[in-house]
């Protein structure tokens, strides 16, 4: 009928006008159809292989941060995570060490051979901090802080951007373009849970955002266990569904003691947990990768 | 000090009532601590083994359900799904067949040697439907239809409970205890999505509802990976998150030809499709089943 | 541009297509322009002065509900509300008195000369329940039981339908629709809240959703303020906004001791709450009538 | 029974350590019993009477802003609101005029004798910011960009605090209290809409927040109905709603011509639709303030 054909030619039309918006991205796979590929302490990451990273919610002294990177070394991997600045809900809840804390970083860092990821909050921190971190983490809370995403696309590190608490895809993507416009295309991607009605988890853990985000964008594509669930007994199961669907690697936050940890007490591994998380996650992996 | 002291105190005692609560309930682990099996057609659903149930949104003529049960039976599959009764949020769209569609779907099991899988929506539906049905699915929009759980509860048929579209996994594992209270402890649970504000899926996959739900109930957990994504490129990857998260089915839409569909076109797999889906999903789950 | 001339050209034909659809709804402002005005007990529900809806949410005894109905009356108003089957999540909770809560209501009404206001849950009791009920309520759980929503399509009663807890409004008009495409228009939908991350309320009483249903449809439109907000101290606060943004009616919890009241103890008014919350109404829609 | 009363104790001792952290805020009633009052430009915000921000959403010329300061300027009005850095979506969207645009509203403002109320949305721009801005807002993208909360508790300037887009209510009070604990109690939170499923309006307009806020602050509230709406049809009953609520302001965006808006050009009034609402409203008000 007249009707149906005029319909399919509107839907057509529409769907051109999108393509078009969406080849206009710098991330996108139009654009660009290989994976990019973010090399980091000589891991190549998005290039089918997971990788991990792991360590403290907050830098809280070199020995704490030691302990974690002996045990992350110990596994052959690369990357150790770490805030020294902490957003908090509070002003009276612990903000983390600060330079201070990027100090301690940098140091554990080079005597266990780890890179290190670690947060940036507002641009004016950025230029010192390039002297101690390997990877910028922009966290959720600043997902959209332009001025943020502006000035991390003007560096020649790499980005770990996390999607915001309730970003939508196209907001994320989006997001992820205010960096690469700025000539800086060294991002990953970090799923790490949405807020939802929802309360037997911390936030909803949005699987179905890593093939999309696949799809869409060339960047690798990271989920983060932690913070998604906020409990420590998800975080080998949905790391296991983070890597059966096609994440490019996993984060997850391991403390020597977290009880007493002065953030996120509740969802870090002790060392004991992040070995037997670890050499859960290896044995599936390992059937994965060969077979699938 | 004192004040933490207190805390402490609190604490335990607020768990301690929070156990005693749950462990009143007939579906929970602290009551039984094995593994409910559900056995459908043969078939022993929650032992492990990931069990498949695909078949169209709905229930269209003979031919078009014999087309996806020869697909379902080539397979080696054990059971077939199919709406006669379909919800509809327009009281002008297709309505389903009603007993006719039942009638199909027996005619149809039957000749395949299938268990049949079919949604049932008021409570005196249920009486008739016994003759054609093996295994009673109650949707979304009746999770909270506590007549029609009761009902359910006191026939002698298996039922999957599909989660509310802003169910708590609470409230969701109190829809299945009005079901066992009643003396009906063949249920399984169906992770089918939840309503959020994200609009690139249908739904959203609440992907760790799954170890959750494992964990809190002895009751094997399906997730509708067509349903909670709504998207035909997001099956497969679903499929493996779910399977790798500890699912223990899968369900799915197949339809002989999904652009003439009465409902769900854009979602549904055609034939083909669903012979790739599949093959992809088994070579997953082989090297998962050997090595994990 | 040409390519704006095309984009507008679009919009218009797809707000044309939308038109066209909307316009097939018997429950649409363009299937009938003025307003539906139900009749219940003589007062004249959707002509412009508010309507109130007050009583127990469940009922208990006859002694609980004459003392409310007895408040009700002092206050020249028409209508009483008490549950008799009570949707609950758990099936331990209370139930309800079902039938001999009907009773209880019928008996109450009639000393006091109240309309009764009534949840029916499943269509199989809705023949018992017209000889007691004089408003057919449809809850939040059942806005898309579908067959309850066809039976009561085919009484001869007003129903009070809420809006399903995460319903969109256009669902909730198609809800509605189910009903009205059976014959029956006497409808009255209602507001009471939709669920969402925010936990400083039960749920998030969405206020726009009121103009937005008195554009879409011809039908008075409630604001049930106790379960929207589920705290008694912002019962008053809903309540004026619910009226100032064009409400026909307000619907609000009363018990003669909530301290003991079987279910939602913490939201409901006692008798004194009641007289000062329906005195400062008062105040606040005299000064609206006059002037506004 | 014992139970009973171990229940009562463990609330009492739970709701005394809610009150001891409560208290702890600058921000909450119990620091402060009297409502703040923050005075713009010889209006007193806060007091009762209800304030108004209108304004464009982004400054784009002169004599676009200065057509719309006229007009409030006729109407008695002290304030006017304008973007001059915009966060935006896509960074190939229209970014604002940035200084250039704090200059227009600055000569625009002292010729219509108005305050002007302008969004930052990084510290650094906050300094040179100071000459041309009378208050500074901060918008919901950045509601926890604590940098720039703590900057902005060292101005001597009020600060409106705009409710992030998925912010829980307590979020929004604590990133108040980043401002007061640096020294600036000079705050006006404003609600905004919050992100849920509901798509018929651009965010849902959480109206109970605003009672929250005044119960748990002390601090003028204020509604922004263009942005919790996204609907010009929806502005006029909704600023009824939230001066019925108890609101101390309403913010809303008008432009001379929204049809060629450089943003958000479906939800601005223009200046006769900005004429009709504000009468209405006065109307509305009118009627309020003297009986209620």
């Amino acid at each position: 009928t007249a009707d149906h054909i005029f319909k399919e030619i509107f839907k057509t039309a529409l769907e051109l006008q999108e393509n078009d918006h969406r080849k206009a991205l710098l991330v996108s796979r139009k654009k660009k159809a290989e994976d990019t590929v973010v090399v980091v302490n000589g891991e190549r990451i998005g290039e089918g292989k997971p990788s991990f990273v792991f360590g403290p919610c907050a830098v809280e002294s070199f020995d704490q941060v030691a302990a974690v990177a002996e045990a992350i070394q110990a596994k052959g991997l690369k990357m150790i995570r770490g805030g020294a600045y902490k957003p908090r809900t509070s002003p009276y809840d612990f903000q983390g060490l600060g330079l201070e804390g990027l100090k301690i970083l940098k140091q554990v860092s080079q005597q266990y051979n780890l890179a290190v990821v670690s947060e940036i909050v507002t641009p004016h921190h950025l230029e010192d901090a390039l002297d101690y971190i390997d990877v910028v983490q922009i966290g959720a809370r600043n997902m959209q802080n332009f001025e943020l995403l502006k000035a991390a696309g003007q560096i020649n590190k790499p980005i770990l951007l996390k999607r915001g608490m309730s970003a939508t895809i196209e907001e994320f993507i989006h997001a992820a373009e205010y960096i690469i416009s700025q000539g800086n295309d060294q991002i990953i991607l970090c799923e790490r849970g949405i807020r939802t009605y929802e309360k037997a988890t911390r936030n909803t853990l949005d699987i179905s955002a890593v093939p999309i985000l696949k799809q869409e964008t060339h960047l690798p594509v990271f989920v983060d266990v932690t913070h998604s669930t906020g409990r420590r007994d998800l975080l080998l199961p949905a790391a296991k569904a983070a890597i059966a669907i096609g994440a490019d690697g996993v984060m997850a936050e391991v403390h020597p003691d977290p009880a007493v940890a002065l953030s996120d007490a509740a969802q870090q591994m002790n060392l004991q947990q992040f070995d037997e998380f670890y050499d859960s996650l290896q044995k599936f992996m390992k059937s994965y990768e060969v077979h699938a």
